[in-house]
């Protein structure tokens, strides 16, 4: 079954636009009390943070998250500060990221860079800040919802594992270990795994355990995370190639330039759609035994492969 | 009453060279199981973080938080993981702080510096890993020793704000950005109390917590983290100008070749003294009503403003 066919199929059809925005609205002014303003002698390094949590994003990982809790029944609130410090947690990633010492990037979603504004000494800081912040926001989240310590600590566990050198940071370093490098298919796919996939899993993951989902559903769930991690991070590389500079916010070719290797570079143009798409397909798939409360997390998967930003 | 007055008065006088030795073999062995031999594609990492870990520290964190628990008659192997969690949050900012964006220090007790043995880039990874894995050996600490999760969800919040931006990220941020600009004494505390005190204070406290500790043994804790805190940084401006190059493992001088502002630039060498003789008076003081198994943290609190390294 093809995309199309399964838009057709879809017997409780989202307007997927509308839930994106509405999600997107209420993390942003989630993440916009998860900050104080800047005052006091430290006042630069919450400016930066600020600065890069506010630079436009789309808010995959929270969505993905709150997206989560309500496929298994739970409610949105319950996992608001959990999706905000998933934010955290990729903007942190965003600005070590973009460092002279890292990718050396001056622009991100049409915007200079954290190191550009602050300085590269205040960017390293804010994004340790970020990534210190995001744990304390997701200790004191039972504090005000309806979560019990025990299944805090499994997320608090997951996401730290999915973030760290078993996940993200580990794959960040192959990353950049390979640059210009050979690299064949098997580490292309550790590094996407990794450095992107990790995250985005263990965003759909946490949300659905906070739901509370039960054994069955949170395997389930961490498939379809696996499947659309994958599937992101090859549409990302296929954007570097197609996609319009402008809708990006940053500029396309820029892979190929950086002699980074790439899906597309590797398996070629078209045998990476259809890998994305027989990922997308499998994501759908491992949710079969969920109802019509995950259908913003299907459509997702389609979403993410035929993304134009 | 002055230190010499307070170690003939001690009725419970413990042997703080071996209390420190056999805690820290207790940490260094803890240590040692947190993190696997190196491998994979990301072993570069791994070694990376090992490489910091094991670089000889004084492990003054883990063991405050050890005898943190013992003081309120908890047992210390409860409080172990957290004492490794903050010895690795500890150890990444050493690393970041050395980074030459940073204090570009090339050698830390004696040792070539992270980034100068794998690069800037694998340093900077390394240290974001060693934070996010801080806080999965917090949140699975309950797995293996009686700790609530409540208890434990608190400590971890305390922690991380201690390690943010309202505590070490933010002095950081101020130490930073103050060099070669005037600096005042009230902005120097702040520094001081940020960049240094609130981690060791955090370290202590939440040793009690665990104990558990009840909440005036919190409070008399927290007060007397606060003052070995600040009196450790003042130590170690003071050592910076009295201490020997060798048994330090850093170069002495270096703060005023920098031209760092310390306690003895800014109010002198024997004034310093004096003040760091009255943090620790204090710091003794607060444990009043502590009995002698609180003895520990009263001798560490005079070690600290007599040590050599």
């Amino acid at each position: 079954m093809n995309l199309m066919e399964r838009r057709l199929q879809s017997k409780n059809n989202v307007d997927l636009k509308s839930y994106l925005h509405e999600k997107r609205s209420i993390v942003d002014e989630a993440l916009q009390a998860c900050l104080p303003e800047p005052e006091g002698p430290a006042s630069d390094v919450i400016k930066a943070m600020r600065y890069s949590l506010f630079a436009g994003g789309k808010r995959l990982r929270p969505i993905l998250c709150l997206a989560g809790t309500e496929s298994v029944g739970g409610i949105h609130t319950d996992s608001l500060s959990i999706a905000c410090a998933l934010e955290f947690i990729h903007t942190y990633s965003l600005i070590h990221d973009d460092m002279p010492v890292m990718d050396d990037d001056d622009f991100r979603r049409g915007k200079p860079t954290g190191h550009k504004v602050f300085g590269d000494a205040v960017a390293l800081l804010a994004g340790d800040a970020l990534l210190t912040e995001a744990f304390r926001l997701m200790a004191t989240a039972h504090l005000t919802v309806d979560i019990t310590p025990q299944v805090l600590l499994k997320v608090i566990a997951l996401i730290s594992q999915a973030a760290g050198y078993r996940g993200m940071v580990g794959g960040q370093t192959v990353d950049i270990q390979s640059e210009g490098k050979r690299v064949d298919i098997s580490l292309l796919k550790f590094i996407h795994t990794h450095k992107t996939g990790a995250l985005i899993s263990a965003s759909v993951a946490s949300g659905a355990m906070l739901g509370p989902a039960n054994e069955s559903q949170i395997e389930a769930i961490k498939t379809f995370g696996h499947n659309i991690g994958l599937a992101f991070q090859i549409s990302d590389d296929i954007l570097d190639i197609e996609g319009n500079s402008e809708t990006m916010g940053k500029e396309a070719g820029v892979d190929e330039r950086k002699g980074k290797i790439t899906y597309p570079s590797l398996v070629g143009l078209s045998e990476s759609k259809r890998i994305q798409s027989e990922l997308a397909d499998a994501a759908v798939e491992s949710l079969q035994a969920f109802d019509h409360r995950a259908e913003p997390l299907r459509q997702i998967a389609m979403y993410i492969i035929e993304r134009s930003e």
